[in-house]
């Protein structure tokens, strides 16, 4: 496989060939800009008229056709006096040669096509083989929304047919895989216009967030955690103190209550630390590890708005322990153990961990971040674990550990994180009193695994192509007859296997073996039990997965498997 | 026992008892009304100057001397002029003869006392042996704030000694397991003043709440109910269309996203609405049994806000059933017999039902009122249950079925509630095809178990002295050493037992065992596990009950114990 850079080279070539071909095609369009990026290249044209999609095939052609030509790619350094001559009817380009610093700049030929290029391209024309446009899109020069507005093509390149076949066939599933998509086809949740933004679970999809809960539930014990709960609006005062109100405010929701003035919260560790407080505390009870399943409302442009992925109300998987300096490395260590368990539990086996730092606008001196920076190093490196550094990328009270996902299509989703908090302590004035009887101030460190419950839930969906893994699946198995005859024994192992808390359903449609088949396929059930005259004669079950294969089991047997998922 | 009218009679013969002692002992006082209540009786005074509560045993004391002078207690009708001259210094019984309809007035009076009195007293003054004054409290004539400020007596009396004292441990037990104190000794949950009404649920109190929602949500799968959830915020126009605005404003909490007005929901039905009106539906589909255990908000005056019992947010489990006419009857001969199992399981056994019909203001024809109620009768006599009918006392949106229970201190609380609702689903244009092919209106049942989860634990902790069974304890056991050579086997027990999902904790403190013991009980733990020289050596287990008796297990058959507890 090529790098990156030598990718970067061809994509940004394949932007040439672009400009080349609508330049032959289209003369009178004017050239801005053309890079490669994360997923291709783009290149952004003034047309004399407008281009539309049906373009895009023609222009496709007649980039195949200069490909073929194989004309050699040259660049070499020209004076800026002699770029202005040959760009003097290009405006964009004039500003470009302007702004560039030094006495010149680069020019880029391949036949009598020229653009004004900083470099870095492959040697002839059909080294650009592997190419494949797919989109017009508006665009602005300099993407300033008062400036020329603009018309962006964009497309892809690799430098092997297989690359490209394969991107394709990843942007396919990237649309047939779309959670929202399957969501609706299974029947998991809907969006309404009554509550933009705010996700209804339907019966499915409200069982997978159950168990998403009850799993998280059950690590939270084994890690000790204690779950609270606690309100959902809370007094302004109260986020005035958090620094919430300073730093979020345009994204929290206000009510008022006997004209006092209140929030819907848009994070559960003020409500957290109330029952801190509560009482006071000894040196003994820390780490007091609290935990809460804490729906907060956060507002988001609706414009951005985009399924279970970016909503307005979700929940996250909250904990806020609350220790002593000489404690945190060892929280924070037990915290990796379990978030790398969750997410290989989930099928994430491609983990990506970040520690951010400092951003430039933070609560708190520089020298209390660096402390806490140091603590979370340690950790890291007492789990064993390899880490990146993003500078400047903490929040606002204090720096964080991310953990990142790649999922089956090979995207990247930020999830766990993990956070020392030096300030919402000092700022409600928290305290415990240590072994000497003196006050001292604790520590928070703020947790999730999931993050959204609801973002989660979506990008396992993806990840997983619709087809939960079974042991998270809200139907896990259907029973399938091949004739009405076989009914009173198909209810007879529904009712066992039910009384099993395995989650079943029969289907008691009169459609002949295939078509159920194919339904449970659609409904992406991991496991069917088909029925026939054989399996009742024989008192057993025939299992089918997912990939067709079948095995006949003894109802115990099938209860047995079921076990070992759970 | 004396009837309920014999012992208003002699209630109202003790209000006068008092009035006279008082009479005897501040002369100048003036007196106004003096009527028996449901607990006692009161008097109301016009005093020269204030009582004080110290003020009381001295006139107990003086009750008690006339009780003993036996005086005899007469009444007789006498004329309105004759009365007003008698009365003619008192303002009030002034006004009270002017009210009186008729000619006559009634006069009561024992030795040099009198009473201007409609009758119906005990014969001599030593009938009244048996009473208590018990606070001082203050009032206005006639319950009018503009009136004159008035001081109140309050006390009780009964016709016997053991009936007083059984009322005033009663009174003691109120105060002793008021659920505001239980829940702060037991570290339940708080209140705070940055969300007054809004209760905080500590660990202990969270497990309970857990709890509860995981039985509900065991009997909800048995009723085959399907959980979803939906948003807490949903928009203004919605709530107009369900009728809850016009009838619920006052009471709800309001906010804005976009400029655009939004509610956050006093109740849930509109959410589950939406998800029914999210795809056609067939008769096939029909009933749909939704359920949520749903957040809600509602105002309630700061005044009236009482711990769990009165708050502003609360967690419902609420269930819409979308059916046929024709399922009505059957739906609701289930949810009878649920509502019984649960009741009963929480240890409610004094159970009344009351059929509550159409109120003055209320929505829809009286025939299709009638309707429902009809259907409701049905169904309770299918299920052989006795009930009372409460005329006008239905919501405005239909006729409802309300539940009540008697706890462990003679205390009525009404919990679960059936309503059936024709209105919403035609407000909403709710449909579904019929077998025919053609568009028909489903009915909605509402329907909630325990109602308020949140007022639901704070009357079982109540109900049960704060001693809550040990299903639904926040800890089940307690493992005591006897000496802190017992720990390592008490460490591996507890875990054990925890592997077994038993909620146990250790003593970990090197208190004597007795003092282990005292803590334990004042936890109110229902069992604890004594481990000893001798428990070590035998390898087992000894358990100690709530009442003191002991028994000696092995950890197998401690398991088991459990096993059929839960």
């Amino acid at each position: 496989m090529e790098s990156e850079k030598d990718l970067k080279i061809l994509r940004h070539s394949a932007a040439h060939l672009l400009a080349h071909a609508v330049i032959e095609l289209f003369p009178k369009t004017k050239l801005t800009i053309g890079p490669a990026t994360e997923e291709g290249f783009f290149y952004d044209f003034l047309p004399e008229k407008n281009f539309k999609e049906e373009d895009l095939p023609k222009i496709e052609a007649k980039m195949h056709e200069i490909s073929q030509r194989n004309l050699k790619i040259e660049h070499k350094e020209i004076s800026k006096d002699e770029a202005r001559k040959i760009f003097k009817d290009n405006p964009f380009k004039m500003e470009l040669i302007h702004e560039i610093p030094g006495e010149t700049v680069g020019l880029s030929t391949q036949g009598n096509f020229y653009d004004l290029c900083r470099g870095g391209h492959v040697k002839y024309t059909n080294d650009i083989k592997y190419f494949k446009l797919f989109s017009i899109s508006g665009a602005y020069w300099k993407a300033n929304k008062e400036g020329t507005p603009l018309q962006r093509i964009n497309g892809t390149a690799f430098y092997s047919e297989k690359e490209l076949i394969d991107y394709e066939k990843r942007k396919e599933d990237l649309l047939r895989y779309d959670h929202r998509k399957v969501g609706k086809e299974l029947d998991l949740f809907s969006f309404h216009d009554e509550g933009p933004g705010f996700p209804f679970f339907h019966p499915k999809g409200k069982v997978v967030l159950n168990l998403l809960i009850e799993y998280m539930r059950k690590l939270q014990q084994e890690l000790r955690y204690k779950e609270i709960s606690t309100p959902i609006i809370l007094s302004d005062e109260l986020w005035r103190q958090s620094g919430h109100y300073k730093h979020y405010k345009e994204n929290m929701y206000f009510t008022k209550i006997d004209n006092k003035k209140y929030a819907i919260r848009p994070m559960n560790c003020p409500g957290s630390i109330l029952i801190y407080k509560n009482k006071p505390k000894s040196y003994k009870e820390l780490p007091l590890r609290l935990s809460e399943f804490g729906l907060v409302h956060r507002h988001e442009l609706s414009g951005v708005l985009h399924g279970l992925l970016r909503v307005r109300s979700f929940t996250i998987d909250d904990a806020h322990i609350y220790c002593t300096i000489n404690q945190v490395e060892n929280e924070i260590f037990n915290i990796i153990k379990y978030i790398n368990i969750a997410l290989n539990r989930f099928g994430f086996d491609k983990i990506s961990i970040k520690l951010s730092t400092r951003p430039q606008k933070a609560m708190g001196s520089i020298k209390i971040w660096n402390q806490a920076i140091d603590l979370l190093k340690k950790s890291l490196d007492k789990s064993n674990i390899k880490y990146d550094i993003a500078e400047g990328e903490g929040a606002f009270y204090g720096p964080k550990i991310e953990f990142k996902v790649q999922d089956s299509m090979g995207r990247v989703w930020q999830l766990s994180t993990i956070q020392i908090d030096f300030f919402l302590p000092k700022n409600f004035e928290l305290s415990y009193i240590n072994s000497k009887g003196e006050k001292e101030t604790p520590i928070i460190i703020h947790q999730a695994i999931y993050g959204s419950l609801e973002r989660f839930f979506a990008i396992l969906l993806e990840h997983h192509k619709g087809n939960l893994p079974i042991f998270i699946a809200p139907v896990q198995v259907k029973i399938l007859t091949i004739t009405d005859d076989q009914k009173e024994y198909a209810i007879k192992t529904f009712n066992e296997l039910k009384s099993n808390q395995i989650r079943i359903e029969i289907d008691e449609t009169s459609d002949p073996i295939s078509g159920k088949i194919k339904n449970a396929l659609n409904e992406k059930i991991p496991l069917m039990i088909i029925i026939g005259k054989k399996e009742v004669e024989n008192n057993n079950l025939t299992i089918r997965y997912l990939d067709g294969k079948q095995e006949t089991l003894t109802i115990e047997n099938v209860i047995k498997k079921f076990q070992n998922i759970n």
